[in-house]
């Protein structure tokens, strides 16, 4: 029984056993590692997978599979641990499956715009990698996410106004599913109406219909010009209303994001910027020269005609990544607001007609709930997250926000929203995703039946069974 | 057994007297009227239903699947029979449910960019709707089709390489289910991480997996420019390249379509145009004044040198329809070339690294085969048909057409691409499909049965359980 003193049962012991037996040291069982994988950047407590596995190709994972279905072991891919609902816990013990080693970008098609790529490949290695060759890839949620994890858990970022979320970015995948099967989800052609949407129906199962072991992304030229620009606007509903009449109007915007006056605070004092302490957008456009400047001119009149003042652009790189760097560090920003605190970032995304009222009333309720919260969003798709900084140790609190997460996401649902816009469901919005799809989730239910019966592609997540 | 004097099987007969008892003259009976939704555009024999029923609300349309189920009879949904492989044939008898009744624009939310719409609704008709709003809808098919049925068969037309096919344009989607269950794919919001993608599931599943009766459309507003330019190349090759680098550069076209020597030639005829007999794009740009100035012009330079000749381009809005409109009348232009004769229009779509190949291809193959095709493209994204206009009754032309048809299917295959890019599978590609997803097949057949154990939903479509 050398490998199983931590499984939690005599068949995962076998399972343990055998997959030592074939794959020697890749095969991890130490407290430490075994505890890292089983926890993400959530406020949900972790719990440490049986053993740590980093397979090299997808016919090892095939293998890995085979022995765990044999031995009802259940299987949790692993991307960076980034994700925010939990999803890497083994709930029921089980094999992580740490894709670190399969991190290669296998081909660059550059006149087609598109990517094969290991699961294990980073977003920001990723467009590393494209740089020199004039293309990029959009998606970019907070962290270096893994891509494979991107597409398990749906992620987008600040350019899915423009450039979609993984949902329209993933073209094809490979994965492994419970019973062995290696599949292809579809080919690089740019659309197909050939049979049943498996990409779709995998990108966003987080884990639990099949192991993706290969990506096919979307790509896009790099654009002539980039222009950013900040816009500081008297109300919220200025701010808002000024982003709904720039989207209709159809001005391509590649980022739009607010940021209400307690998180402008936190930026100003995190990244030392001077921003004026009100509800503020960061914008960016992409385009030919000509078409940045007419597309930053066109919204400076629109926020002008919404009360927004002082609208600054400005197309040099060093302002740009300055002002994204502070967007992109806005939840420690946020941490640093309170030091010794825990991050637990809501994610709710409304219509955008409702957006200013979800995030008056969301603004009310944090402050008369006494939690800490700044506000940001991905305000051209109705997304906007407050982000609570709690103290873990002080139940009282941890349970008071829980409460306003809750009335938060009803809220969302209420205005025909949805409980999470790019975080996903993991084990902590179990019964949100009930309240939203209703009906819906008995229809997942069967699909997840019909794929993994034995249910040991990480159970306990999305839905239960 | 006054309603089952046409049924295939006692059950049947059954479930036609109740859902005549139910509703009356809305259960239609005649053979006329059978035969008529027992057929489509394409070139495939037709089979028609046992009956014709035209619901006016979902409820009734879940009473309707209730008695169907209860009796194992099959429900093939109908929208306006433009589908293109056999999908409204009734295989195995069944009720065709005929849409025309629900097609009423329920809501347009203008600030949100959506639209919800029954099925029965047309893409003309919604467009008419929204045309006050200074809204659109984009996706535009050759046939004014219903919503419902483009859903169903995951169409696109000229605008997808700017907007996207339904795939991207469907928000979300209320159906009902083999066993009656009535599920919403997803709530308003513009992206969500919220449990399995149901809607892209329905999208494109042919009703083998459920009958859509309601659909949540994206919007766009109208842009403030359109023109259209035409543009004639010595080679095909060239004509290609140049569609790669434009794309490649970020161009954002609205619409880019290729037409060979043959189909000009047809075109030129039928619609009285004199365009220059060699390959021809035509092209559309939608944005601001500014833009679409530029765009034509950047587009103009990259054709020049390809060798494309004589760049005419026009904002003139009688110009652009008369241009549209010609190439919206290309598959009558086909027959017409032909008086008597059947159209076969294929269909497949490659990566457009391999576009100038496989259309060259192809075209020595068309030469060789002595059959009579114009080729047209939506050569953006890498889809063109073949427009084959064969005599029905000659077998022997019929079987050319069927093997060259093969021919062309396997090589879109070896280069990476799909057997079908809009028209979808119906009952004429289901071995097409097995080519092209191997074991992703299996996984669609696990699906099938766990969603529609009694295979009563379109039975023979897609795939064979």
């Amino acid at each position: 029984m050398r490998y199983g003193v931590e499984a939690t049962t005599k068949q995962h012991a076998s399972a343990i056993t055998e997959l030592g037996r074939r794959f020697g040291k890749r095969l991890c069982l130490a407290a430490a590692l075994r505890a890292q994988h089983g926890h993400d950047e959530g406020h949900l407590p972790g719990t440490p997978p049986e053993a740590v596995f980093y397979p090299e190709s997808t016919d090892e994972v095939v293998e890995a599979v085979g022995i765990c279905a044999a031995h009802g072991m259940p299987i949790i891919p692993f991307g960076t641990g980034t994700s925010l609902e939990g999803h890497v816990a083994a709930l029921s013990g089980g094999l992580s499956l740490d894709f670190g080693r399969m991190n290669r970008v296998l081909q660059v098609n550059a006149e087609d715009l598109d990517v094969r790529v290991e699961p294990g490949v980073t977003r920001k290695q990723l467009n590393q990698h494209l740089r020199d060759l004039g293309l990029f890839f959009p998606v970019d949620p907070g962290a270096d996410a893994s891509l494979g994890g991107m597409a398990a858990t749906r992620a987008s970022g600040t350019n899915a106004v423009r450039y979609g979320t993984m949902r329209e970015n993933v073209l094809s995948l490979e994965a492994v599913m419970a019973d062995g099967r290696r599949v292809r989800t579809a080919r690089r052609a740019r659309k197909s109406s050939a049979g049943y949407d498996l990409t779709h129906l995998l990108v966003g199962s987080e884990g639990t219909l099949g192991v993706i072991t290969e990506l096919t992304l979307r790509l896009y030229g790099m654009p002539e010009a980039m222009s950013s620009a900040v816009c500081s606007f008297p109300t919220l509903d200025g701010a808002v209303d000024a982003v709904i009449q720039t989207i209709q109007l159809g001005v391509p915007l590649a980022r739009i994001e607010l940021l209400d006056e307690v998180q402008v605070d936190a930026v100003n004092r995190y990244s030392h910027l001077e921003l004026t302490l009100a509800p503020t957008l960061f914008l960016e456009f992409h385009g030919t020269e000509a078409a940045v400047r007419e597309q930053a001119q066109t919204v400076g009149e629109i926020a002008a005609d919404f009360g927004g003042g002082d609208f600054k652009w400005t197309t040099v790189q060093e302002e740009r990544t300055r002002l994204w760097q502070a967007r992109h560090d806005a939840a420690y920003a946020c941490k640093a607001l309170r030091p010794g605190s825990d991050m637990w970032p809501t994610d709710v995304c409304v219509p955008i007609s409702r957006l200013a009222e979800c995030i008056r009333q969301t603004r009310t309720d944090l402050d008369q709930s006494g939690l800490i919260g700044p506000i940001v969003g991905h305000v051209g798709d109705g997304n906007f997250h407050v982000v609570l900084v709690v103290d873990s140790s002080d139940t009282a609190e941890v349970d008071r926000a829980r409460a306003f997460n809750e009335r938060l996401v009803h809220r969302a649902l209420s205005m025909d929203g949805t409980c999470t816009g790019e975080h996903g469901i993991g084990y902590g919005k179990l019964d949100f995703l009930v309240a939203e799809h209703g009906e819906g989730v008995s229809l997942m239910r069967d699909i997840k039946r019909a794929l993994d019966p034995n249910n040991i592609m990480n159970p306990g997540k999305v839905l239960r069974v």
